[in-house]
């Protein structure tokens, strides 16, 4: 494998390689300095087609820890704008010399489409597209869960985990019900029946709309981000009915096991999908989500980028 | 201290050492090789509010030639303009392993309270936060009086300061009364009464409404820009006047000192708050200043990020 | 010489030692560690007044490949937007140290204006100025056809060259035509007689109207994009008629010699002036020309900022 699409490409050993690298880029990060040489004259392009300046961050961070150059091309006001195609810019990407496209699309697939392309002989890291996939955040979600719930072992085995909200169009809650999934973990999916996808009875999940209920059952509860966008009649009816039925605050706390954690992707809507108070508790695990996020990324660029062949596969992972 | 908010907070010691550190970047920026290797592995976050290119830049030179990382966030078109709080913004920033966060808003006191808050384990510039403070403009224009006027000496006690304008809704005036009167120069605001702010008969200055009177007094003399959206009825009636009665012109130049020299923050308005003549003379100095703003930037992200402290205080400064 | 302003200032032997330069750079992005120290410790800023992501990319994959540091300024939202002057937009750069300055402008003759105006001391680099020149274009394109055609010579004798279409607006062809001819080729300029500029007749090319009549006789075909906004009745009745006359298709294929190429400097309008399938042609150096702008933009940047004076002349080049 040579490029990172969907977290359901993953296979077992492939996860559990990213997840143990990841835990050694975060030591990195740790050190006196920072930084890592292996990809010293590599360039990265974070290709942005949607403003995420969080991820973008993330992977920028990442990539510099490594001592790669970083080129960001945020699409809008760029030649993408005047009718250049995908396929234009990532063969203009390739040309210029570009081992890795970091790509964020509002397309279902476009990660997906370059990589399969022949457009680009550079890998692809799918950095969200549209409501599909978006691997690097189940990773670094997996990763979380690991170093707060398994120390010791390798996998997610024998734990349950909520993912709570607007299924329907999280690219979140897709990549990490294959990811959750694939470690052995137990997923339960809280929604309300308009936002869930059709076809969710086929996912390896367990379904409630009843979050009290499954709050006690839990090791980890995953809160998505409202889109404000969505709220209207067709989904679901308004902010407060939704932060009541589906919302995480203080007395839903209180239903969770003794070591369960607080998760969310961000950025939060504080007071709609999770109260202040949860968000800042001793349980959530939200900024380590973040912190993650850059090791888990530093290791998904070194492996595609930097891995020896005969160490981890053919093709990097 | 590990902060740089204001020039409130320096004590005359702090002042001091930033200067004469400044001096010493200022001979590193002359060599052969206009980099140090300091900051190698730290990453530097320019988190802008507000758009500020001239400013954004010099941070962003100043770190690269010692080295650091540096990753821009435009607060625009982030989730910060989906209602990500500043707090969120920080703590995503912390979480990724920002060493120093410079930030820019239009919040008096928003740099006070990310660095009050434990957001962020993280040194906080300020780049200028409403009306409030722009430190670093204060310190650079220090420096650059001192190269002109007070080479041997380490303050500059003895000369008398001319800050003319809009000193209401100037930060950089504000930052200059204090670091002024601290290395010991006596300042004076020129400027129509309504662009003065309420309470400034506490201020350490002495005030004047007549700019050619004070013109023969002074060593340095420092233009504000005027916000031409402040140009209406209730704080100036013209343009025209403005130039008129606060304006430095030719004329002016005339009634000045033999070795006083003339500054100005930048961006000018040519033609209205200083001439071309005048602007482009010989006894201006306001491109020093600009070059002196990337030494005084390195010295300041020196002494925060990499400063012994048993140098320079417990806590870097 | 210590700017690049335009390919009308290039003489022969400059325009070779670029090529041989950019050779040798080429050599530089196959190794394993694509970067070369060269430039470590310069800075160089992109000032860019207009979007254009390729070109500030390609720059910007340039200068650090050879280890400069670079400051992208994009002027819109800049103070330059709230009035500041080129003037003083470029004193600012140099006072902060550039060491050269990448410029992309509306107006004809900026690069020249700032070279030629003591507001820097660095390198100008003209990156396209309004309809006047784009030369590290040209460099890149007789670059590419050197490589294909002229691979054991220095220079283009004996080759033909058509330009075709907007000649009226482009940069492109006149930097084009300025370089292809100093080498030595031949350039047939082929465009309806409202897309070609008054006095067009003294310069060092043939003209035609007859697309079908040109092309057995031209080693390279050099079609220009379709500026959309053009197509109205003054310039051009319809974007149908246009592509009929002037635009390159299947049945045109047909008509070149056996090793003739197809060149666009991008990003094109697929259908419009060039169909998919001779884009994506056996024939077409379309992305070649891409790759190699990355090795012109090195020497270009090698050869102004690290050049030794006594190896290639008094000023760099």
């Amino acid at each position: 494998m040579r490029h990172l699409l969907s977290a359901a490409d993953l296979t077992y050993s492939q996860a559990i390689k990213i997840l143990d690298t990841a835990q050694e880029m975060a030591r990195v990060s740790e050190g006196p300095v920072k930084k890592l040489p292996t990809l010293r004259g590599r360039t990265i392009v974070n290709l942005f087609f949607e403003d995420s300046t969080r991820t973008r961050i993330s992977f920028e961070a990442a990539a510099k820890r490594l001592s790669a150059d970083v080129i960001n091309f945020s699409a809008k006001g760029s030649s993408t704008s005047k009718g250049e195609s995908l396929k234009d810019t990532a063969q203009t990407l390739q040309a210029m010399g570009a081992d890795a496209v970091i790509l964020r699309h509002s397309a279902s697939g476009a990660a997906q489409r370059l990589a399969s392309s022949h457009w680009t002989t550079g890998s692809v890291i799918n950095a969200g597209d549209g409501t599909h996939e978006h691997p690097t955040q189940a990773l670094l979600d997996a990763f979380t869960i690991r170093q707060h719930l398994r120390v010791s072992t390798g996998d997610l085995r024998g734990l349950t985990i909520a993912i709570v909200g607007d299924i329907l169009h999280s690219r979140v809650a897709r990549s990490n019900v294959h990811l959750l999934s694939l470690l052995g973990a137990q997923v339960i999916l809280v929604a309300p029946p308009t936002l869930l996808p059709l076809g969710v009875e086929t996912w390896p999940v367990q379904i409630s709309y009843d979050f009290d209920a499954v709050l006690p059952l839990v090791d980890a509860v995953m809160m998505l981000r409202v889109q404000q966008e969505r709220m209207n009649d067709f989904f679901f009816p308004t902010a407060r009915e939704y932060s009541h039925y589906y919302g995480l605050n203080a007395d839903r706390l209180g239903l969770l096991k003794p070591n369960a954690i607080i998760m969310h992707p961000g950025p939060m809507n504080r007071g709609l999908e999770i109260t202040a108070e949860c968000a800042d508790s001793a349980r959530s695990v939200i900024l380590e989500q973040v912190a993650n996020g850059v090791s888990v990324r530093m290791a998904v660029l070194y492996l595609l980028l930097a891995g020896a062949p005969n160490e981890v596969g053919d093709q990097g992972l």
